[in-house]
């Protein structure tokens, strides 16, 4: 069925080529549904993206740019002009629009916040000074407040008249402030059906549940996991009502860092990537990695070459070395594994090194012993030399013992340290494991070398 | 600080040795804030979890329950009679309850069900019926619907009345539903604030937006992104209004599987491990991954044994096998990596292989260029041999082309025959780039094997 259908992305370049692009372009994606637009537009290349959201109207760029990473949005907006990218922006929320504002260079931003309207620039300034992983850098500042003095029906009366507005889509609350933005109380939506309507809307307000700009990601996921509520107001020390976080917006940063986690874990560092990026972008940003860990490498294979003498003695040992290597690395991520889940789950925290490191020796022991005995005999079995397979054996037991304790501990040492675990847990266990591994095998077959030959 | 205060979990330890637990431990309770509970809770073994679960209040069982990860709470329940279970499970939310139930053995489950309200039961065993990673799985029983005939007045007291019910503390929307539970139409809660009181809710409703059971997790994604709303209606093809799933739940269950993919893809495949789990269970878990690896391993690492004539002429070698192998599969892993994010964003399909394997080959290109001349030059300034450094540097070049070209396109093979592409991409990944690179260094070496010497 797909293989058969003209593809979207080419529909949209042949559009995009035309004479009437707007009309034609507009036409074309009402007709698609905004998964196979999103397909369709991460095929394009950069430079057609951009294409695609200077020629549509502005509210079909941002939907389009709601559904894209900020990071990408931003490398597009650099090449936008800075006209293009303000008008953009004025259309999506606040927290989003920080969000992108906060990927570009300082002078690009600087670009675009002086073609927005100055309350809305006053309104960024504030909350792109918070970093983005705590309720500061989440919250919103679309929210409805009225003064404690206001009577229900006036609040009625007013939600009612703005429910057009795009920032009040998703108001579950309303905020009752006194004198400076001093949060006194909230209502939720549903009071306000069951209140008399003459009653001053301070009288009817029960006692909000706060948080700082300073509360951390996980702080935030352990309140909303304690309050069942949709969002909650930022207040700064002097109680004033800084803006909202929503759930929504907390979930959705931690998918977006439990996947980021994982994208570190496997080398891709310095940014995100798509394949839509420039190819030197793309190859330049994983080489910083690999060339990092391309000297580990050499490091750790440097342990091989002050044992050429065994080494050439038995040479059968060269097979087993990578095995080894391979292997510890294994039980080792493993280990990485669980501890990076119990640091973002809170059953571990940096002070447990101790604990963790009992309860992986343990582990290691036994899954040290099974593998060994399993590569021992398969050793024995090759070569019909049992004491090769007790060195390979014997050799990859006690590095699997090691690579499960460094692998357990690694993460909340450097956690404890403030190193980001997700980035350097691997090359440092992985570094580690090699060289021990090698080192494992060849000082003890040099142990034992005569019994080898 | 933390280091000088007594252990929160030394002290749920005591109080649930002393005499009278119940009220010591309810003092204890309600002093902690709920992350130092749950900290507390994974220190303990899962014997003392099951015992605090059932000295505590159902309430507070509950609660804590809610914290931890549903395979976790199925283990303990596992060990506890069906009566705790049930008490517990009758204080949770109709989806969580379905979510830990479906995680027990069936024996297991059947017990705790012959237990339970008949019409929960069946609720429950509607619910169960559909799998997790779709609208069904994920969808609750708990909404508010009401006959088109009823007055705004009826629906808005009948609401007030049931406030204190658990299941209305998230009420955003009500449901009209006409004969056998066919759903016409939804009012927002506010919309209710504005409506004559006097008017039938048949009248007032809006067109409801709806999903099947069957609706899986990225159109469910795509669908809360194209529409800003809080719950969608689940309705069968007969419109029968079946349950609702919050966007809060598609959340949950998004940030829940990036976290279980990057857990298998570190190899904790065999169902999620926390260290409070028993060491035999743990070892267990982990050895059957890698009891699969250690035997590819054995396979790739056979590749050297067939070259044990150069690796003795040129010992050197054998320093260069490993390096080579665990580069290339670095470089694959990033590539793996940047596909499964694209398939998470949909910037992938699996019918993109073609695709991704171009925009892969210009980076392997670029970057086994840049490693291969790096590691060429190191082999050289070692051995003083410039015939090694253009052969392990050449092997490195071609592998790491070899490896981003299967990391990238693996993930989309695999995703199209419905294998998870989480668990098998890296294993086959490293075995294949693995062989490759111990065969493309010893057989380059050995055409050129006269000028190593």
């Amino acid at each position: 069925m797909q293989d058969i259908k003209v593809d979207t992305r080419d529909l949209i370049r042949s559009a995009l080529e035309g004479e009437a692009k707007q009309t034609e372009l507009d036409t074309l994606l009402d007709t698609l549904d905004s998964a196979d637009l999103l397909h369709a537009v991460f095929r394009l290349s950069e430079d057609e993206q951009r294409q695609l959201l200077s020629t549509v109207s502005t509210e079909r760029a941002a939907d389009i740019i709601e559904d894209l990473p900020d990071s990408h949005t931003a490398e597009l907006m650099e090449e936008m002009t800075a006209r293009e990218s303000a008008t953009i922006l004025e259309e999506l929320a606040s927290d989003h629009r920080v969000d992108i504002l906060s990927e570009l260079d300082t002078e690009d931003a600087e670009a675009i916040l002086e073609l927005l309207d100055e309350e809305d620039v006053q309104e960024i300034r504030d909350l792109i000074s918070y970093p983005s992983d705590c309720a500061g850098g989440l919250m919103m500042t679309e929210f409805a407040s009225y003064p404690r003095r206001a009577t229900v029906r006036e609040v009625v009366e007013d939600l009612t008249g703005r429910e057009g507005d795009y920032e009040f889509l998703t108001v579950h609350y309303v905020y009752v402030v006194a004198g400076h933005r001093v949060l006194i109380g909230v209502i939720r939506l549903r009071d306000l059906v069951f209140a008399d309507p003459d009653a001053r809307i301070g009288s009817v307000a029960r006692e909000a549940i706060t948080v700082l700009p300073e509360t951390t990601l996980p702080e935030l996921d352990q309140f909303f996991d304690d309050y069942d509520i949709a969002a909650v107001p930022v207040v700064n020390e002097r109680k004033q009502l800084l803006g909202i976080v929503r759930r929504r917006a907390l979930l959705e940063a931690l998918t977006e860092k439990a996947e980021s986690d994982s994208m570190k874990v496997a080398g891709i560092i310095s940014g995100e990537e798509l394949r839509s990026m420039p190819v030197w972008v793309r190859a330049k940003r994983r080489l910083s990695w690999l060339s990092v860990n391309i000297g580990l490498n050499i490091i750790a294979a440097s342990v091989i070459a002050l044992y050429e003498d065994t080494l050439s003695a038995v040479i059968a040992l060269a097979v087993f070395l990578p095995i080894v290597s391979d292997m510890s690395g294994c039980s080792g991520n493993q280990a990485v594994a669980v501890s990076m889940r119990e640091l973002t789950l809170g059953a571990a925290e940096p002070k447990d090194v101790a604990r963790v490191w009992g309860k992986e020796a343990v582990v290691g022991v036994i899954n040290g012993l099974a593998l060994g005995l399993l590569l021992g005999l398969a050793a024995w079995a090759w070569k019909g030399n049992p004491v090769l397979g007790a060195v390979v054996g014997g050799a990859l037991a006690l590095n699997t013992l090691l690579a499960v304790s460094i692998g357990g501990t690694v993460p909340l040492i450097l956690k404890r340290f403030n190193v980001d675990p997700a980035v350097a847990s691997g090359p440092l266990l992985t570094t580690m494991t090699d060289m021990c591994g090698f080192f494992l095998v060849l000082s003890l077959a040099s142990l034992v070398l005569p019994r080898l030959l």
